[in-house]
């Protein structure tokens, strides 16, 4: 399919009776112009519906006016918050987001980087992933980054990221509170940055209180899936271990957990009470409604795109740890002997 | 922040000992190269670190090697989905998808629209929304397009789209068979194709057997949302009025139906049947798992991904009416009086 004859500087000149330079002038925004050409340019441009080549302007100015987004799952509603708050951070900015999927594997990640690299693009954003800090560092001296959900010494101004320690520290002191003490700890894949600071947080408030316990003995491991929570879930009840709260540090393993508790004919929260990790979209609708940690999603990509414009106007930034919030909903209640 | 000086064709010719336009000829692979010469090129670039401006190349050629997507929601499961289907659908083509959003809003369908036209794609792919007919015709005649989730008049070859009216048919059949009579169907906005189609399959099985109940009494509409789904039922409770079933035209309006029904101490299936539609991610894990159709989501942007390379490379495309599937699992059961 061939596309419709571009309409040309030239075209419009002629429309216009002004020379052609006088028009790249007008729609360029250079240099003032007597504000009857300007009118006469315009008046023209509009007669001819005439739509600039964007890209082939841009390239002249070296510049692609798009953001690499390098992201790891476009499906997860998480990941979808995110995209969500980067593209509303770049509204009006002439920039525009274009998504690469790294699925969480180094291989593929690296892939999707070069190809970004390749597009000249003007800005990376890097959504979490583990892409090694070497690569991550080599890249930004080439180009503007900023990254999510992960540190990379050296780069840390350029890293925005929850206090994931504070936020998993809240959750577990909510279910202490609460009476609860032979709480469970659904642990995500240590691999990624999060799952360590989230322990941390959680060993911090079972230490503080639960002297007699060992909390090593009640974190189990998942891979953020549903389905991992629900085994998780089913090889502990099966080994017949006590607990009366169960902690995990995303929602889609409360999820799991919430329907192997329930295979079981244990109720939330009368029997067990139950804390996620993430606050998405759909927590509030579970049965009963979870408690949760609202993890900042939008305003994390929202600040992301802001501040990839900030480096690519040669601004300095500093990006801040972003605070988490306790949503208390109807999963949790007293403990009752 | 200054990008690295780039590295040119020059640059290699030097360090190949061979003259630009042999190493030009070896890039783009367009006339027979001696293999000396070819491999002293290929050295030289792997040797320099060369990365080919793929944007400036590909302007050369006409090519932007961009798809753009007009999608309605990124941060939705479901159209997640579909972007994961087209991401898939175009790896290994050289395409890469840039996605702009709608948000179901005419007036920034079209802003967005245009963004997409203003950068040269090669192709777009438009799922779902509301612009006009007139100006996807418009559009049709000047770049290659797909359209999934609504019809074209004129444009059928090219739209994507599911057995709406079998689909629903299906999920209210099956109520009927466990001997459901009042079903209540919670429908969407009406000025959305999807909603039109799948009332009238939910007509076609009421009508065919409850010929004393009037099905027009039974359906309440809905925006899409849980918190819709939810204000229906609890409107419908508040009411009286008799019911045994409920089947709501997307899953996010089943979640909401649920909580509805346990803030009034009915239970799934026990008290209340219920039946979703789509089969988000989440569905196999609400308590009790949600019996729904599964929309083909991830089929539906791989074809369509597909179908726009083939309109790129000049073939005809035909495309199909996607099948649907009813998914039994726990929140159906046969009609207890």
């Amino acid at each position: 399919m061939e596309k419709k004859e571009a309409i040309t500087i030239q075209d419009i000149a002629r429309k216009a009776k002004v020379s052609p330079s006088t028009v790249s002038r007008v729609l360029n925004d250079t240099v003032p112009v007597a504000s009857d050409k300007r009118d006469a340019v315009l008046a023209a441009v509009k007669e001819l519906n005439y739509r600039p080549n964007l890209i082939a302007q841009n390239l002249v100015r070296g510049k692609s006016m798009v953001i690499g987004v390098l992201t790891q799952d476009t499906a997860s509603p998480f990941y979808g918050q995110i995209h969500q708050g980067i593209e509303q951070g770049l509204t009006g900015s002439g920039y525009q987001p274009m998504f690469v999927i790294g699925n969480w594997q180094v291989s593929e990640e690296l892939v999707a980087l070069e190809t970004l690299m390749m597009r000249q693009v003007d800005g990376i954003i890097i959504l979490g992933g583990n892409i090694p800090d070497e690569r991550i560092k080599e890249v930004a001296t080439e180009i503007p980054l900023v990254m999510t959900a992960r540190w990379v010494k050296g780069l840390e101004q350029q890293c925005l990221q929850v206090d994931n320690v504070k936020a998993s520290y809240d959750a577990t002191r909510h279910l202490i509170e609460l009476g609860h003490r032979h709480i469970i700890f659904v642990m995500g894949l240590p691999s990624i940055g999060d799952t360590l600071e989230r322990q941390k947080g959680y060993y911090q408030a079972m230490q503080e209180v639960n002297l007699d316990i060992d909390p090593q003995l009640l974190v189990i491991e998942g891979n953020f899936t549903q389905l991992s929570g629900l085994l998780a879930i089913e090889q502990l009840l099966n080994r017949k271990q006590f607990f009366s709260a169960i902690f995990a540090m995303n929602d889609e393993m409360a999820f799991g957990a919430m329907l192997a508790l329930y295979r079981h004919g244990l109720r939330v929260p009368e029997d067990i009470s139950l804390v996620g990790f993430d606050d998405q979209d759909h927590t509030a609708y579970t049965i009963p409604p979870l408690t949760t940690v609202r993890y900042p999603m939008f305003d994390m990509g929202f600040m992301a795109a802001q501040s990839i414009l900030k480096l690519i106007q040669g601004q300095a930034i500093n990006l801040p740890l972003l605070p988490t919030q306790l949503i208390v909903r109807e999963s949790t209640m007293r403990y009752q002997q």
